[in-house]
């Protein structure tokens, strides 16, 4: 990870909370560190904010509505389209507003990361197994080398966060997993832990297994040691 | 489900069986049975294949390759990319070739439907937690109708399997699932079971509940009823 | 052209003036008329923006910078990318800035023209062979039928608006031109004038030619007739 | 131009011959040479094609159909869709088929190219100002650096042509104009000439001027020499 071709990418750590994630809080404190480093470091920080029209226009088909005909989630003339205040961003620091769960679906997202000559990004948000599954998978796609922070993201239901996070281990072939307390040591060349994947689709499970494998990915196991 | 705006897609039910996915025959044979019908009624069916190029250009990052430098998976020159003969593709059906694990990524694929006149598609293939739920969700970007039948889909592992279900009837708001008995049914007119949508998020679940959520799919539980 | 299936894109009609373009006045002028015809039709009025951040982010190739670094055109810390005052956007209408001369290239006017269920676009604005034709043709290639309006648009040089004109005629197959006045008529359930694809490439021109063939277009003239 | 990063896309150069291209037997040998060239060199040629299919699907609209119902132009059932036989693809090259005049539209030209690390592409083909014009401007939005070949393509008419070129001259910042034989002393080390884009919309023209205006390009006529 080149720091100077990397990228940090915050996927809709916005104050909406009516999909009631679990363990917003932590997660927006471990945010807090992470992009305080980052910023020291010359990694430019970047958000992404779902938004929903108040005017219904753009909206994803069958997206719920309320009497007076505006979106219940992420409506325009809320404030939970609104980035958390203490992670809010800094003047200048890119902010991307997207009409769909991948921040990269007609966004300006990947011609800036490319324009800027980013090759690898670190990203976590919410919720685990929606917007930022699917923002990784575009990543992917697009030969991004992605660096997952685990305690950044969180979903509404833990089955939910377990699965996302073992579909994109198995299938983001060049996917590393930190927590940020790891990968803060490493941008400070310390030394860290990660996750990384050893081959495709490694950590098969049942659900029966799945709490184990997923734990492997959190306790950073490394197949073979 | 208007017939005449619907498409049948079929997602990279192809040869390669490197990555040992379950219930391969029933899906095929669910398939061969799905696609009849869809032809006699005249809805378009229309193919996915995943090509690695065997001259490595254009590869997915860390996509593993043999010793002699052409890749494991897919490869091109090999009949892993071809379509399982039980249910190829008729002169002039199209074939949408890809190497990324959304169909939608860079290929044809939406400006066909969208140039047809399609707002629904029946959907289904391999692997559930890969290419198919990729595309499931970049079809609903594009505010396609998504019907996804279950048993012509599989992955490497049961709960790969189950947790793409459960996260796709959890993110797409307009999906319907179906088996492909039961679309069947409902493509002649008879009564027939879906599973459909209730409202985001409806099917949260931990590593215990799995099972039991995802049999409600299966079951075509209507909430309520 | 039906008009609950119609939207008038207006393509970068801001106060940024460097480039100089021709009958800038009258085109604002005609542009006012029309979007009034437009609002009171019910058709949705939606404003592109060309905008060079002044931070240097995402600036196109080779883009001028001055001594400050900033950039010459449509930097973003100036009044320049503005909409002119005198058709500025009403509250609630969609505004689309961009970063590159097609104001479709990553951006979500494709998603939201599509959600709304458009199939004519009403298009004109500045310059005719750079932001508009590209435009023009990024939404032929998305199977929208378009409406150019001749003069709502301008380019910094008379040979430059003509020879762009005469590309878009001979290569957009569904395109009809019209003047602001012809345009309004045609709303308006009155007999008007337009210049229509008679064929592909019907047009075709030499330096001595140009102004002939051009005046075809602003004289709507029929073939055959 | 590094070498190593830089690939050869030659637009639509078909047997298609409906539209009457001027100069096609010059265009093409120039090809031949230039190709032969980029392949000692080890410089990629990717090829595309333009294809409408025979059944009709994914047309262009009001793309001219004959009494059979299948295209007029770039029909799939005939042979016109092939490259000309003096500079076939040989074995292994990339071959884009499209269905819009731009070849980065809906195609996987962009994901290839990415995926290489080409940063410059030298781009030459049919017509110049319809598919070529569209892909030389897709080309820059992605910030490829482009080498125009002006002696590889053409259109039907010289008006087109012309204005084509000056239009590319004008807007596309990072452009250099080309000869074959330039070019190819270029890539071989050797003195050349080339025109090279001074600054923003540098080539403003009358009908009156065109001649001269395209006179300097293809006369490599750098401003202040």
């Amino acid at each position: 990870m080149e720091l100077t071709k990397t990228a940090c990418v915050l996927i809709d750590i916005q104050k909406e909370s009516n999909f009631g994630i679990e363990g917003t809080e932590e997660a927006v404190k471990n945010t807090k560190h992470l992009i305080e480093e980052c910023r020291q470091k010359g990694i430019p920080v970047i958000y992404t904010r779902h938004i929903n029209r108040a005017d219904g226009i753009g909206l994803s088909k069958d997206e719920p509505l309320k009497e007076d005909g505006t979106p219940v989630y992420y409506s325009s003339n809320t404030e939970n389209i609104e980035v958390f205040d203490e992670i809010a961003p800094k003047d200048g620091e890119i902010v991307i507003d997207k009409y769909r769960w991948s921040a990269f679906y007609e966004t300006s997202l990947d011609l800036l990361l490319r324009n800027m000559g980013v090759e690898h990004i670190i990203i976590g948000g919410f919720v685990t197994d929606g917007c930022l599954m699917t923002s990784v998978f575009d990543a992917y796609f697009r030969d991004y080398q992605v660096n997952l922070v685990h305690d950044i993201s969180g979903a509404s239901n833990e089955g939910a966060h377990m699965s996302a996070m073992l579909t994109m281990a198995n299938w983001v072939y060049n996917l590393r997993i930190y927590s940020t307390e790891q990968l803060v040591n490493k941008l400070n060349n310390k030394d860290y832990k990660v996750w990384k994947s050893p081959r495709p689709d490694s950590l098969q499970f049942t659900p029966e297994t799945m709490r184990e494998k997923f734990d492997q990915i959190i306790n950073f196991t490394q197949e073979g040691e």
